[in-house]
Order: structure tokens, then C-alpha cells, then sequence
């Protein structure tokens, strides 16, 4: 039977990684990376340092594959997300049984494979089922808390995670007065009433590349915007996160 | 001037424990362990076990403290803790005085210093002000997700992080379908409608000791109330999680 470990790995600080990451992807016989061709935002390239100082090669087989794309013919959302985890989930089973003598799989997981991250669902559709166990890592919440030496949470209070898509349709989420905002396409959050909200931003956060600001959203909320599109412009890509605190009601 | 560094240990595995806290810890002049008198739940032990494997003693030094307990007397709950963090800023001050020569002082974090925990507002409290950095390290929310190989978020949807005592007292978050709960003395899910419900909950999530059990909350919550009572005895000490799924409203 396969024993397939997806492993965090943090959101690209390799010191990220945890010793069980590490000892997990050392004991691997077949480490998978996704490529998406030229993106750079599939940061195989970090993948690749990771798997070159901690694999002992003679070991541990590398394998590669070509991330198959989104078919955007196929109207509904929920379907094409669906169809495209089918087709991610038939090539790893291409590339496992494309090296026969490996038992123990791993696969290098973005932050942790329990956020926002498709894996676990992807490695539910193989045939026969593997032995999946995961490894948690960093998520880019923490590396924003991190930046800014923040917590999260006021004292004793709930916050929410969403998406920046859920932000703009549905505005500032109930019951909370704090608001973590990951995959936004872009400043979702002018959609809000920045009155009384603070905002810290970060992008590209743990990176060697990482770009943080903070205060009050009315204020530094375009400045965000633009150094957006400024990071974006030059890096080819950016991966941004914010956390959002309003004055309790 | 000071550097102190909050570093997140993860929840009790030591292998929870990133290079970047490896790294920081090995560097620092003096490492603070608190010590809760006779209470297991200080976990002081693991926290030594950590520091006697990564530090080099003839650089680092190691300093236990008592940890102020909370004046039971003050009837403000705001005001117990502000006061409670006042006295526990003074014994670190104290601590940092009793060793001239320790400019990189570093505090090991139970999980990560983002999330309930008050480290940072402690630090805040230092004068002269220390710079302070933070280490991000595994949370209870993922080892809980990682012992049972689960998703935080179902695609592109939100969940809140709350607390026992804000579940019994207000029931399910609204605009939510997911729930993580933490510092619940006991079972505040007893208090929801526990049809259409899924837990997935743990104690000692990381540890040896870890329990797991996960179903529809009407069926297994009366199993976990048990688990949890008799772990509790059994240790002298529980600390538990659950993240709780309704079918999509
Ligand atoms: C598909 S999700 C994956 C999240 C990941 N599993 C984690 O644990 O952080 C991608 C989103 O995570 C956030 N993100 C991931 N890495 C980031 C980084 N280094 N800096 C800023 N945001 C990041 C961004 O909001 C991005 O849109
Ligand atoms: C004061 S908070 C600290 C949380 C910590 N900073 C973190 O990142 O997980 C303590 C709560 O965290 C949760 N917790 C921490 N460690 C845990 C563990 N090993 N197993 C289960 N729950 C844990 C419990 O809900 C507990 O009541």
C-alpha cells in the first residue's frame, strides 16, 4: 500500500520547515512537485532548493509533473474545479506507478495542506486509496502574524478566515471584529466602510521578497493597492494576505 | 538594547519545532521558561527537553520563573488579567536584570504567539522597550487538522476560531458552516442543536498522549464528554480542540 505524506512546508521561508517535514521528505522514496509552466508563481524553484538539501539522492527519486490546467470551457465552478482535481489526481497516479519501487510518496504542500489547499481532496480520489497522512506547516496567516509581531485574536475573541472574493459579495463577515482575508484578486476590501478599520497587509510574506504595511485602512489602503501592483509588475506574480480589526461594537 | 524573540514551539511534539526556532533558540544568550508550581499543565518539562537537545549551555543560559498567579480577588475579569500581565512583565524584566550579559533573550510559545496567547501583549509591557520578533510556530488548529488529515475550509469558504465560553454563551458563529473551537473548559457543544453537525475533536493533538474522535456530533459527543473526563483524571490535565462542520445552510 501507497503511504502518501503531504508535507507543509511553509509560504517560502525555508527555515519554515518543520523537523518532521523534513525527516518525512528524507525518508521519502518519491518526492512530487507540480510544475506550471512558465508561471513563476508555482515556485517549483523553491521546491527544488528544499528536495536538493534535505534528499539524499541516491535514496529518494525526484519526480516532476505538469499541473494540468482548468478546463475554462466547462461553465459551472464547482464542476470545473471538480473535473481539474480528477485530472490532477490521474497524474499522480501516472507518476507513482511510473516508478514502481516507491512505497513511501510525499508531496510538498504550500503553507498547510489543511488551508485553503486542494490536496487532501485531490489525494481522496486515488485508486486504491493510499495511506494519507499530513504533515502541518507554516501557514501564510502566521507568517502575517509574524511580520507584523501581532496576535491574531483579541483576548478571548473570535476571528474569521474568507476568501476576498466572500469579502466584496458579502461585506464585513457577523459577529466578528476581526477579519484574515487570503486569494484576493485585489483589494477586496474597498468594498468596505473603512471607517474605524485597521488593516495589516503583507505580501509575499516570509519571503526574502516580503513587503508589509499597516494602519488605518482609509489611509493606507490605496498605498497597499499600488505597492500591489508595483510587486506585481516587477516579481511577474504576488501572493498577498491582510488582516482587518474594526473598534469592538 | 534588548532583542526578544516570541518562539513558537508547536503543540508537543518536539518535532513540531521549525528551523527558524531551532536557529533563533541556538542564538540566544538567555532562554525564559515559566514554571507553574506543581501544575503538569505547565508543560515546563518539554519546554527543558527542547533546550537541553538544541542549546549549546556554555552560551546559551537557561532561566526558570515562577508565573504570577491571577488575583482571584479582582472581581473585573479585564482588569484580573491586565493586572495578571502587569505582574508577569515585571518577572521577566526581573529575569532579564539578573543576567547583564544576555542581550538576545528568547521565550518559547506554546503552538504559535499569534493565537490565545498573550506573550506579545505581555512583551509590550517591557521598559525599555525590547525589540521584539516573533517565530511562527504549528498551532493546535493544525495539528488537530493533521491528525485527522481534514481541511480547515470547505472551497472558498469561510470558518471562525472561537473559544468554548463565546460558543455556549452566543451558539454557532452566524454566516459560518465550520467552527474551530478552543479553551473550552468542557463540552460547550452541548449547547448547540447537534443535528446536521460533524466533530472532529482532540486532546494532546502533537503528543503522545493524542486522542482523536470525529463523527456526527449527536452520536459521538456523549463519547467525547467521556474520553475527555477520564483523560483528565488520568493525567491530571486536558487540553482539547474540535472543529465542528453543518451541512451548508
Ligand atoms: C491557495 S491559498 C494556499 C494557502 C496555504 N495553504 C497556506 O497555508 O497559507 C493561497 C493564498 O494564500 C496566501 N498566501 C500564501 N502564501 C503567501 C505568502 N508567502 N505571502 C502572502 N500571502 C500568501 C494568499 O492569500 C494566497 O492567495
Ligand atoms: C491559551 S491557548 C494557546 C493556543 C496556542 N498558542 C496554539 O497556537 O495552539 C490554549 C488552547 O489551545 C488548545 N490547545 C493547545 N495545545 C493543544 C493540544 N496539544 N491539544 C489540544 N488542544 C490544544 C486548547 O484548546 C487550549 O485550551
Amino acid at each position: 500500500m501507497i503511504e502518501l505524506a503531504l508535507v507543509g512546508i511553509g509560504t517560502g521561508n525555508p527555515d519554515h520547515l518543520t523537523r518532521q517535514a523534513m525527516r518525512t521528505l528524507a525518508a521519502a522514496d518519491l518526492v512530487m512537485i507540480p510544475r506550471k509552466g512558465d508561471d513563476k508563481a508555482d515556485l517549483a524553484e523553491l521546491r527544488r532548493t528544499i528536495c536538493a538539501e534535505l534528499l539524499d539522492d541516491t535514496k529518494t527519486q525526484l519526480a516532476e509533473f505538469d499541473l494540468p490546467v482548468r478546463d475554462a470551457a466547462t461553465p459551472d465552478y464547482r464542476r470545473r474545479v471538480d473535473d481539474w482535481h480528477d485530472a490532477i489526481a490521474a497524474v499522480w497516479a501516472r507518476t507513482i506507478a511510473a516508478h514502481p519501487g516507491a512505497r513511501r510518496v510525499a508531496l510538498l504542500v504550500w503553507g498547510d495542506p489543511a488551508l485553503y489547499d486542494s490536496t487532501l481532496r485531490i489525494a481522496a480520489r486515488l485508486q486504491p486509496a493510499p495511506r494519507i497522512s499530513v504533515v502541518p506547516g507554516i501557514t501564510s496567516i502566521q507568517a502575517l502574524a509574524a511580520a507584523h509581531a501581532i496576535p491574531l485574536n483579541e483576548i478571548g475573541a473570535p476571528f474569521v478566515v474568507t476568501t476576498g472574493r466572500r469579502l466584496r459579495d458579502e461585506g464585513w463577515p457577523a459577529g466578528v471584529d476581526t477579519v484574515v482575508v487570503m486569494l484576493d484578486a485585489g483589494g477586496a476590501f474597498e468594498a468596505l466602510d473603512a471607517q474605524g478599520v485597521e488593516i495589516w497587509w503583507g505580501a509575499y510574506v516570509g519571503m526574502a521578497e516580503q513587503i508589509t504595511i499597516a494602519g488605518p485602512l482609509a489611509e493606507v489602503g490605496p498605498r497597499i493597492l499600488a505597492a500591489r501592483a508595483e510587486a506585481r509588475a516587477r516579481h511577474g506574480w504576488v501572493m498577498d494576505i491582510y488582516l482587518l480589526r474594526r473598534r469592538g461594537g
